[in-house]
């Protein structure tokens, strides 16, 4: 097991009803606020008037910027930066899902530092601080409520790419089930597969001695799996919707995954899908994790034969351990279809002649491996995405 | 599921070599500190001198009070209240296990309080602010490294009591799995059967639409079982004491049981037996534990059967649903003996003449019922502690 260091200041208020609090909540950080959020969702079912009148009761002074995209993008960040310098905002009040809060994460650490906010992305820089963060969440996938990491893309050759530091994280995160009543199922299944790909993304890890966290890990994912068939059979089930919510803060506030590092190929390899096909992320990382299993099983058997017995059930073949694990993997498929995902870059009618492009990009002219459970440069990343196509 | 706020700022520094960073961690808190600890363990180990040079090392000040005994007692914390106050002591650094640590919050929450720190106990009054508390972490088992409780017995009339407050949460946890090399087999079991016995509590709700908890819970009882052999078996394995002494931080930190509540009625059946016998908690609820569950299972026998057959592997039987949890009752009894713990009063050679007594102390002459699951009034208590005897 790795060294490690955890610590999660994030405040998670749970249940119906808590969105009424956010002026009060972020009242604590700022008497004047951005009220930063999406494309109209929260506009229509009235969220934001409830924030607002939430941010009047307390006293508290907003300004707006709503247009979030999926795949945050950085002009919008830019806008959102100058926004915040010119009107001396404190603090930001993201209302919405990952991107919304990605976007607000992004803007929090561009405001106090001098250079391009997308230095923090490119790796030429890191954040050495943030305004203050709080969440109102609609949509349960990213994690990003109670994580340190931002992703967002640059429409200026359509890369995306992600930074963190501790200090991202969100102070505080309001989380009420019913607000994801009217989530359509789509994005709902897209959620769950960003969550169980956030922690299979930890379980592969060539770190030894790491039994306790793989078998919390295992636990998560089968709970996960039961209460995403209930979900998409019945939208408006308070539990099941609870149930994943709270799913999707766990799977990636690191608790999971502390002392075993994290491979992230896969979403690294998926982000340039989603980058140049806007796809859903988690559309996109149910084609992907299943083709880069194909691709690494080898290299560790017995870490996949574990994970396909222990939450697949899959009887074990001890005489070809093999046949266990594609066994595994064509159920892991079998269930992002069930809740209505494409496996496959067909069935998600991507088109399939810019792989090469792609694997460039996410490899960076092959100087860049991506993962660490197994390194994978140009080549290999264009043999997954090969192996994605059908 | 129930709504619930989770809030966790405890910073978990884990790994080997953690605790020369003591005094740098608690000199954030305070200039001048208590080093409070136990019997002599920390001394002879050399552990006490190691963390007096990283105080020295970090310009802090320090005034020693050790003593601590298992089953901490209220007169060491007045002691100690008294000793900040005229030593003007800004902030406490527990070094030992649960006890210490909870002697520690105790004596935190008493100074800047007024009256006697056991009305927090008694449920007189509650705690408003702590001194802040840093632990340097050699006994996995309590939780208490992150947990917002502490339980304190007074020796007048062998009350064991506990309190607790979201601000009681130490300020860090210095982890370092080798600390515990040397701790003897018949602690790290009792600390083990504490570990389970945390998550049991939260396991057994009546709430519904726990789904994803549920499964979290079962894993962290597995991978706990599983890495428990291996410390058995090998006191001086890292891995399996790392994993163990991060599953006892995960087992009480609340994240497995947020939206369930506890139940908690084994724990103060159990809190009787070590104050009237001082007899190690681990090794108490061992023999309670079981009890508990044989008088209780009926009340919801599908919770039970699932939490036998997902844990313990137990062959559902369809035709009598009993037989499954008496098999699995069974299969923890065995778990324990196998981990060297007893697992009835007589194996742990208390005396039964004093149960009624304690089932009387338990329920405060059967005005109070213990735990929600099932309420237990003193007859039901007594009836549990009748079928703990052989």
């Amino acid at each position: 097991m790795l060294n490690f260091t955890f610590s999660n200041e994030t405040k998670i208020v749970f249940g119906r009803g808590v969105q009424t609090q956010a002026g009060q909540d972020i009242s604590q950080w700022g008497k004047k606020v951005l009220l930063h959020y999406g494309e109209g969702h929260i506009v229509r079912s009235g969220l934001k008037d409830e924030i607002i009148e939430s941010l009047i009761a307390a006293g508290v002074d907003y300004v707006e910027l709503g247009g979030v995209k999926p795949n945050p993008r950085l002009s919008l960040v830019n806008e959102g930066i100058e926004l915040v310098r010119k009107e001396n905002i404190e603090a930001i009040l993201a209302v919405g899902g990952g991107s919304v809060i990605d976007s607000a994460k992004s803007i929090a650490v561009g405001v106090p530092y001098d250079g391009d906010v997308w230095d923090f992305f490119s790796g030429k820089n890191q954040p050495q601080s943030s305004l203050p963060v709080g969440v109102v969440l609609t949509i349960p996938a990213a994690g990003s409520e109670s994580s340190p990491g931002a992703v967002l893309t640059n429409e200026d050759g359509w890369l995306k790419r992600s930074c963190g530091a501790s200090f991202m994280r969100p102070k505080f995160a309001l989380m009420n089930p019913e607000l994801t009543f009217s989530l359509p199922l789509y994005a709902t299944a897209c959620g769950i597969a960003d969550m169980i790909a956030h922690i299979m993304e930890r379980y592969f890890t060539n770190e030894k001695e790491v039994g306790f966290s793989d078998h919390l890990c295992e636990g998560a994912i089968r709970g996960i799996m039961q209460e995403a068939l209930k979900v998409i059979n019945d939208p408006h089930d308070y539990g099941a919707r609870a149930n994943i919510m709270w799913a999707g803060t766990l799977a990636h506030n690191d608790l999971l995954g502390m002392g075993r590092g994290g491979d992230w190929a896969s979403h690294d390899i998926e982000h340039e899908l989603s980058a140049l096909y806007d796809v859903a992320h988690g559309a996109g990382l149910a084609i992907i994790f299943p083709a880069w299993m194909k691709y690494v099983y080898k290299h560790d058997i017995e870490r996949f034969v574990q994970f396909f017995v222990r939450i697949f059930g899959v009887e074990q073949d001890f005489y070809n351990p093999e046949n266990t694990i594609l066994e595994g993997i064509g159920r892991l498929e079998d269930f992002f279809r069930r809740i209505g995902l494409p496996t496959t870059l067909e069935t998600a009618q991507i088109p399939t002649d810019r792989l090469e492009e792609m694997a460039k990009k996410a490899s960076n002219n092959d100087t860049h491996k991506l993962g660490s459970f197994v390194p994978l440069g140009e080549k290999a990343i264009l043999e997954i995405y090969k192996l994605a196509k059908d």
